[in-house]
């Protein structure tokens, strides 16, 4: 594992946002803007815009502000946004489907190279031009292609089955929508999207916000 | 908005996770478990679940252990899933479709009652049973129906809108999936999802376990 230096966790969580802001700026043809200003949008203080960044070196230049394209530019590289990954998405129910329209990530250089289910009315389909292979050919086909990233949509059930067939495949990360927490090992790394834990905080804060 | 106590953010966050683990021990008929056990399934200290546990209470008797089903119970009701919620879906596309379908949620009490889009070609469906409704009726039918909780699935132009009329309709909590941050006052819970922040993390984390 790579050095990674003095940057917390918790920065690097605030990247994408600051990214997705940067990237509203570009849009909007801002060339430069102050922490103030950043902070007035993001909603961090501007104080800690400044700490976070600093651990990337000084993008900022006092009186000046930062260069929002530079800005966006080296965020995107810390990321790891500058290369392409190659995706495959495991079970292909509608999340899975939703996942692989999903063409916003395809802008961003993450390409969903093939899709896999057991049910035998979804193989052979066609999403977003990619076919749905049978499950049984997933060992084959992760030996032939080197895949980055594996997306797991199964049921809770098969979801480890699944992890152990990505990495034994050599996948590189693993991005988890099955409501379960997977044992994947030291070189693999692990996102986990998990909707039912979401929607229980919301119930949470619901709750807490009325009389 | 009610005192939560001591009760921390990052406590919160967590029971969902304690919950989960849980309700798989009710499953295969574990009665009680100690810390310690607990401490090897879910990964965190021993120390850290005593500790989470104890605010709310002791469950935990020394010796014995937690009573599983009625930490499961106790877990559930500060979370608020003793009770239901009634949701509405705005943005039919594959992701807002496959929510509507991801009946997990209907067994802890998370209702689809109504579902919306602006799309002619998709209102007039019926989704899971539920019928998609046009978009220019979701004034009225949030003025005549008592909705907790909106879930945000159009793409990030439109959430902003759609947020404004969830909170003019009353409801207590957005589940927003739109990549934007809302602004939606302090009336209303929030929760986001955003899919391409998680996604990035996965891609910073995959680069920094390289060699």
């Amino acid at each position: 594992m790579k050095e990674t230096g003095k940057i917390s966790k918790a920065v690097i969580k605030r990247l994408p946002r600051y990214r997705r802001y940067l990237e509203d700026l570009m849009k909007k043809d801002v060339d430069r803007i102050s922490s103030n200003e950043l902070s007035n949008l993001i909603g961090y203080t501007a104080s800690q815009i400044r700490q976070d960044l600093n651990n990337f070196g000084g993008f900022g230049q006092q009186g000046y502000g930062y260069n929002v394209k530079a800005l966006h530019a080296e965020i995107s590289k810390i990321l790891g946004l500058d290369r392409d990954y190659k995706m495959i998405i495991v079970g292909c129910g509608n999340l899975g489907q939703a996942l692989a329209n999903y063409t916003h990530y395809y802008k961003a250089g993450f390409i969903v190279c093939g899709m896999f289910d057991i049910n035998p009315r979804l193989v052979g389909l066609s999403i977003n031009d990619i076919e749905v292979m049978d499950y049984s050919a997933l060992d084959e086909y992760l030996e032939q292609n080197q895949i980055d990233i594996g997306i797991i949509c199964t049921n809770k059930g098969s979801a480890q089955e699944v992890a152990d067939k990505l990495v034994m495949g050599k996948v590189k990360g693993i991005w988890n929508f099955a409501a379960v927490d997977l044992e994947v090992g030291e070189e693999v790394a692990l996102e986990n999207v998990h909707l039912s834990d979401s929607l229980q905080s919301l119930a949470y804060n619901i709750n807490h916000k009325e009389d």
